[in-house]
């Protein structure tokens, strides 16, 4: 414990209020969420026990929240759902399975030092995946928002297309309770910093709205005794500890969505502490958040909870409110401990509306087209990777759609590089500097082609390669007599990219024209040393650019 | 008709002779790997009409021979061994189902431009394939060969395993002339050139030895009256046309082996076609084989054949035995259309143990492992990919195999360029050349780290990169005061790498670091230009690395 041995005292006292306030936002939203999940109110409380502890003990970051989040829980519902019923024991069972797996596979990413598979998971996917997610869920809580019974079905248009069909058993009272949460929850969020004349938008005042609405929602069904679905009772005392029921077949099944969703967890975490972090310029050590993630989702599957990870609006809460320690988070887990042994009666006539408006308004925060125009000026194949990961996880639901994403970024890459850009180049001037000649004047003799290929030879560009060579020695009928290959972004060559040199070289010469090498940089003269160039190379190879354009000019 | 239009009378009786010969090796050829397919014999020979007349209609190779081969044999008992039992009518209407795939499969490559697909199908991933299937093929062969009666199993280990465990059954007489035949095999493939005093080994008296065997098979067993399995009787005349049956659920399944055997049978032919076309300075046209050969399966649907693809012991004959043009290739499917017409009966006596010797010689010379060395030194994640390959496909089957071996260098590629190659350059004396410090005497200034990083800047390494740069200007905390990022083979950046310049930038920016960018190339700077680096980033961007350093020491 380096946390609390070095611990200051004059820290405790902004620590131990900022975990009352966290505590009291963390509670409405850790309900909510466990609903999300599939599960029963004190699975999402559970969840803010252990796993929360453990990631303040091992975690790098200070102020990083670990516990429920939305997007895990729609992950669990999408992976669990599958299996069992929701609510059900066998469920909660399944759950905690799954808990233990994200924490075990997380723990392995880190011991085979392969922590960099989430860089699977590029901008454009992160984003098109959450703007999706977040679509979902708010699809996924109208049900509920509306008094509206019907089942969960996998992909946002199935569940509005059942919604639409169930539209007669709509609940007024259900409907008019979600929608009045809804508007105290934006009221709040946009004025209550104003009327507590707080400095900044980021005080917590502006996350009391779920508090408030879970008060007065409560109160409401209470007073005007309204007939509508509530929380129900919910058992007081501890967590006990289980141990996650273990069927090989049911474990070799959910071991792709643990995966899924232990790297999306990561991310999230990750993502929410560095920037944490940077404000404070520290740093965060990802090996260490991988193995405090890992532990704090294993202490999730002991604790009857479901997979965590760093939630960004308690993070921001926790941050806002002056926490300057994870005894900030030891805090609030005391006041989730107090409410857990003696305040759970005050949950049983929550309604499941307000709840929903809770949900709503939490995630609406995180849906964000603003960066796609900036991407479409700079970067256009990341606009299809966003687009196909938000349609992939709408139509095709979260796991499918995060697959997808990955898919269309790597075959996005690998076809970029298969077909690479190729420039000409002279001399500019009589200086040692070379250009494309189609967008400088250049000198350039027309003997000599000097081209630059800018990517590595391989086996997906070594065709296009020679053949768009060979093009501009005009397929051996023009007066070329060298061809140079300029090598300033060949980083490497494979076999098939030798084997193309050499095809190429054969081609050539039996059309009169010289092939020469430049620039080739260390790793491939490197590779070039041990094939001998020399030997079957009908030019040379030159150090630079320069020395070939003095030599063939 | 162009080929026939501008034929030369001279051409006619090289080609006619070509033909005769052709015939005479491709019928024992085309039996055995009926056999291989799981087929009857007549399967084999109708593949050698229908297929083989519409390539030499079609394609763009002229001497290329289209029809049997025993690898698409493999692939096509692999595919439909799940599916029916070896020699069924319902085997044999899943063959041509498999058959029409192909071709259509082709059609579709060609029209949606996607032919560099198979670029995917790298040197390693193609030799290791081949080698496995060789081997595979031998093995599959072992049961005819040895009179043993095995089921067929996916995988050498199982197959031989399954051999093992009914060496009981081994049948004397068999096995003999099994031997026998191989003997005869390599002897004539070895001696007889030598023999009739021809100039080359390429003679086509090289290729007698599996006509030479089949007569001899036969009459040993007619003569000897020996008790071993033959061909049976083989129905007389010509292929009935047969419509495809058709089974929604079936196509689907097949579907991905016919894209599968597409590919290979693609790469087996452009690449025997274009070995070919060198030789006579002449090229293929990569569209027009797709095309041509996507007919030729189509055809051989039609008339119960099985998949085809170019023969390169079939190619070789025809160009040893003095084929000019496609009527060789004509007269050939004559050759094979009378014996279909009067000669089946002659099949019935030739035993299996033969026509096993013959395949097992045909593939023998497929096994090459020599390339493995120079891989290992010139690129050895190729070496990787190729046993990868070979492992897949002798473990798991040859889909399997296949779809690793891609794989494998898919995730190798992305692998290397997820960790780049990054040198810290220096000034060459006064040149305006810079170099890697590590293997040059250049000069470096300590408040000045130029970084050069050999690759584009995207999802896979941005946060490699950004690690090792922040490393590289000591954290921080040494006395750097620029870092100038040098872009030579920086060939596109993403979204995601943008977004870790902007994070560097920030964090240098506190450390008291300013982070220049120089030698963008064209593609590169179109990109720049539209997000304004003089707005956010705290250095310059320069055109060269030698302004760069002119302005910084």
């Amino acid at each position: 414990m380096g946390v609390l041995g070095s611990y200051r005292r004059e820290d405790l006292p902004h620590d131990l209020v900022a975990g009352l306030v966290l505590g009291i936002v963390t509670i409405p939203q850790a309900i909510a969420y466990a609903f999300l999940a599939g599960l029963p109110a004190q699975a999402g409380l559970y969840a803010c026990l252990a796993p929360m502890v453990i990631y303040a003990a091992l975690g790098s970051s200070k102020q990083l929240v670990v516990g429920p989040v939305a997007i895990a829980a729609l992950m669990v519902a999408a992976a669990v759902g599958e299996h069992a019923a929701a609510y059900s024991d066998q469920y909660l069972a399944i759950v905690t399975v799954l808990s233990l797996q994200v924490g075990i596979l997380l723990w392995v990413l880190r011991a085979m030092q392969l922590g960099g598979i989430v860089n699977l998971l590029s901008h454009p996917v992160i984003s098109g995946f959450v703007n999706a997610a977040a679509i979902l869920i708010i699809v996924s809580q109208l049900g509920a928002f509306t008094g509206i019974d019907v089942p969960t079905e996998n992909g946002a248009a199935a569940q509005l297309a059942a919604l639409a069909g169930s539209l007669g058993t709509l609940d007024g009272a259900a409907l008019a309770l979600g929608l009045a949460s809804l508007v105290v929850l934006i009221l709040v969020a946009r004025y209550a910093p104003a009327i507590v004349r707080a400095k900044s938008t980021d005080h917590p005042i502006a996350r009391a709205g779920p508090v408030l609405v879970a008060v007065v929602a409560t109160a409401a069904v209470v007073v005007m005794g309204l007939d509508v679905e509530t929380v129900g009772f919910v058992p007081a005392g501890l967590p006990v500890v289980t141990i996650p029921w273990v069927d090989p077949a049911l474990w070799w099944d959910l071991a792709p969505n643990a995966l899924l969703i232990g790297l999306v967890a990561y991310v999230e975490s990750y993502t929410v502490g560095t920037t944490l972090a940077a404000r404070r310029k520290e740093r965060l050590d990802s090996h260490r958040e991988l193995v405090a993630l890992g532990a704090a989702n294993i202490g999730a599957a002991f604790s009857g909870a479901y997979p965590v990870a760093g939630s960004f609006t308690r993070s921001s809460v926790n941050v806002a409110a002056g926490g300057r320690t994870p005894v900030s988070v030891l805090s609030c887990a005391a006041v989730i401990l107090v409410t857990l042994l003696w305040l759970t009666p005050a949950f049983e006539h929550l309604p499941h509306a307000a709840l929903a408006a809770i949900v709503i308004a939490s995630v609406w925060g995180l849906i964000d087209f603003r960066a796609i125009r900036e991407h479409w000026r700079f970067y256009r194949p990341d606009v299809v990777t966003h687009f196909a990961t938000l349609a992939g996880v709408l139509l095709a639901g979260v796991e499918a759609g995060l697959v997808l994403g990955v898919s269309v970024s790597v075959v996005q890459f690998m076809r970029g590089s298969s077909r690479p850009h190729i420039a000409v180049v002279g001399r500019l001037g009589d200086s040692t500097h070379f250009r494309n000649v189609e967008r400088y004047e250049v000198r350039t003799w027309p003997h000599l082609v000097a081209a630059r290929v800018d990517e590595s030879l391989y086996f997906a560009n070594a065709n296009q390669v020679e053949g768009r060579l060979w093009a501009l020695c005009g397929e051996g009928r023009a007066e070329t007599q060298h061809l140079v290959l300029v090598m300033t972004a060949v980083n490497f060559i494979d076999t098939t990219g030798l084997e193309m040199l050499h095809r190429l070289n054969d081609r050539l010469d039996r059309a009169g024209v010289a092939l020469h090498l430049c620039e080739a940089k260390g790793p491939v003269r490197d590779q070039l040393a041990h094939i001998a160039p020399a030997d079957w190379l009908t030019g040379d190879v030159f150090g630079t650019t320069d020395e070939a354009f003095n030599a063939l000019t």
